[in-house]
């Protein structure tokens, strides 16, 4: 049976569009279809303009064909400024605030010829406090956070992509959560002009995809690294499987999935060792906080002055507390960080990418949390790029995903190695 | 003779604001009194609001002392967002722009109590175009850029502190021509939100003052690192001269007032050895500027779409070239970038500072262009703190720096050699 336009991966749709098989506007039609069937329950999307998005879809069905991913649709995740959509990064202190400019990145898709769907839900300024999403799968469940709105739009098929943000683990968690690609790319692969700040040395933009490919499209237009080629991959990659310090904090059924998956992949040809972080690295799983700490207070000092009553409750005493980190001891976590990331470099250096948890466990049963970002904090901290694949169910039947790390700017040929790593895992492209 | 009041540096005008000798009130006026002599002829000031800056200082002289600048005035350049002044990036594209918010930086002043007086001038956004300001020693000559208001506005005494930013070499060289003192802080000092990027790797805010006291008080506020104390300093400090692979590019002057200050620190007590840039670092004098081009195209990707014919016929072709930059050249001048900076943390770690030129020449006798940054672009590259001080004259009669380069996150113990140095040099602190 033929999939519904909506269900199409971006690369797809872009080459029926291509072929003129479909339009522009059809496929935003679907997607629009899809949301409005879906998102009172699902609730991914925080402002759409239909008439607006539609407008824009047969604009770009009249328009020369500017990019692999003409006409294709993004969500895009409200901490990031839109001129023509109201950005709120859902605090009621930016109620209706409508930025003057594109952000950067909102403008590298217009011009590759996309279509800007709507704004994705963010958790309160991406921070930790829950937003109103559902983890389509089971709405009894977090979406995860803070990009709650992006994984949960991409997993329920209302759009091919979306763009996210991560400072702890808030592209790769709540894609795991929900059961779908997603990556955050090395840090400084995407500009971040126009995006709100939590915690400017680790904020990082990422993608969100049902499909390998349309990740490495979507980063060529926004990174300007070349995409590579989809053929079945030739060779096979040597693999470190990195339990982590917190191997303990993955649930029975998170431990066993990843332990599974690399037998697979060692099954398909890849050569697997164990790997162990740098010494030193451990401690920056919990010092990681240190850092967003003392940037989060300083990012948000005008609201927390100017409104401290328009700050939730789970937000306010966090601000507070990152008040208390002291100048020293933040510098101290990003010297070791440093240090870290140059031995990580140096270990990884005869492997093609490392192997980890993407998530502690399935999406948590429950809205008063986000989950834990506990597997990704410390990849966004040394900067390298991670890729969630989704692999496995957990104990109620959410999905699971496996997290590959890859080498600093080695974005492209880790999205490439996914897709392997894809495949052998026999999981099909939703 | 006593000091006017303008002309007091930002410590011993809240030692007197502290002591109730003066008012926060009668501080301002002074400074709008002078700015009222003097701004037609030296163009420093984008945006200010009198009667509300007299209205913040009224509420200042009633509200208890909140830091050790309590009560005075700084000057804000107009890249950096501010809720209740206009910001407009020197730009026709956001006429009358107004920010819904303070950037961070502004925020932690105000809670510091200290007063916004206005808006200085920037370039086209701090990149190259020149703005209308002119150098306050002499209108002939450039101020310099992109910081050129609060250069001239610090310099010509309208405001004690103000804040500027570097991607190059917009803050030094600037206070370098004008005659302030001025610090580049590391990278990843002074939070950035709320600030206009033009390449976010580099953009970082910095501080002018006609005394480095006033640097480390502004400073201590805006990163939260403890200012130290201006006690006569008891040690003296082991120096590398650093004249670069660019030393061909100083003029004769600007030569021989370096070594004479070098040779005057060392009569002073200084250990001077000759310190060349680690190997590979040569070539990143002329390659920082892959890193701005490749940056710059895609943060203001939305206006160069959007307004092609509202961005100046200088910074236009910029862009275009900044297009034709490859990621992976860009990559690959990072990486080395990385490299470099390594290596000069490993060779200056028997050193205090390295002492370079803050600029090639005096300010040139010419508002075609705001002079060259030869001399900055690597140590922004970088990352690592800067100084200058002002030291000697040109040709013309226009002042001279000379420039110290501290290791990462030195900053503190930097701006006392600076002090120690500036002591060394007799310059009387204006």
């Amino acid at each position: 049976m033929e999939k519904a336009l909506n269900e199409l991966s971006a690369a797809q749709a872009a080459r029926r569009i291509e072929r003129q098989e479909i339009t522009c506007e059809a496929l935003a039609n679907a997607c629009l279809e899809r949301i409005a069937a879906r998102d009172d329950e699902v609730r991914a999307w925080a402002f759409i303009h239909q008439k607006q998005a539609l407008t824009q879809a047969r604009e770009l069905d009249r328009t020369p064909r500017r990019s692999r991913l003409h006409g294709v649709p993004f969500g895009i995740k409200d901490v990031i400024d839109t001129e023509s959509l109201r950005t709120e990064y859902n605090s009621p202190i930016y109620r209706d605030h409508q930025p003057r400019a594109d952000a950067a990145c909102v403008a590298l898709l217009r011009q590759a010829g996309c279509l800007i769907l709507g704004k994705t839900v963010t958790t309160e300024f991406a921070t930790n406090h829950p937003s109103p999403t559902r983890n389509p799968r089971d709405p009894a469940h977090t979406p995860g956070g803070s990009s709650s709105g992006s994984a949960a739009a991409v997993a329920d098929a209302m759009v091919p992509l979306a763009l996210g943000t991560q400072t702890g683990g808030s592209v790769i968690r709540p894609a795991a959560y929900c059961g779908t690609f997603a990556i955050k790319p090395s840090f400084g692969s995407i500009n971040r002009a126009g995006l709100k700040f939590v915690a400017e040395s680790l904020d990082t933009i990422g993608i969100f995809s049902r499909d390998p490919e349309d990740l490495a499209l979507a980063l060529e237009v926004l990174s300007g690294r070349a995409a590579p080629e989809f053929a079945p991959a030739s060779g096979t990659p040597r693999i470190g499987l990195c339990r982590t310090p917190r191997w303990q904090l993955a649930d029975a059924g998170t431990q066993a999935n990843l332990e599974d998956a690399a037998r697979r992949l060692a099954r398909a040809g890849a050569q697997v060792r164990e790997f162990d972080l740098p010494p030193g690295s451990e401690a920056l799983f919990d010092r990681h906080n240190v850092v967003i700490g003392f940037e989060m207070a300083r990012a948000l000092a005008w609201e927390h002055i100017n409104f401290p009553d328009q700050i939730s409750a789970s937000l306010k005493p966090r601000l507070d507390e990152g008040w208390k980190v002291t100048r020293a001891d933040y510098d101290a976590v990003r010297e070791t960080a440093r240090q870290c990331r140059r031995a990580l470099a140096e270990e990884m250096r005869e492997l093609d990418f490392l192997l980890t948890p993407s998530a502690p466990s399935e999406a948590p049963r429950s809205h008063a949390s986000t989950g834990d970002p506990v597997f990704n904090r410390a990849w966004t901290l040394f900067g390298v790029p991670c890729v969630t694949v989704p692999y496995g169910k957990g104990a109620h039947g959410l999905p699971l995903g496996v997290q590959l790390v890859g080498p600093m700017d080695g974005d492209m040929p880790l999205i490439a190695w996914a897709d392997w790593a894809a495949r052998a895992l026999a999981i099909t492209a939703a």
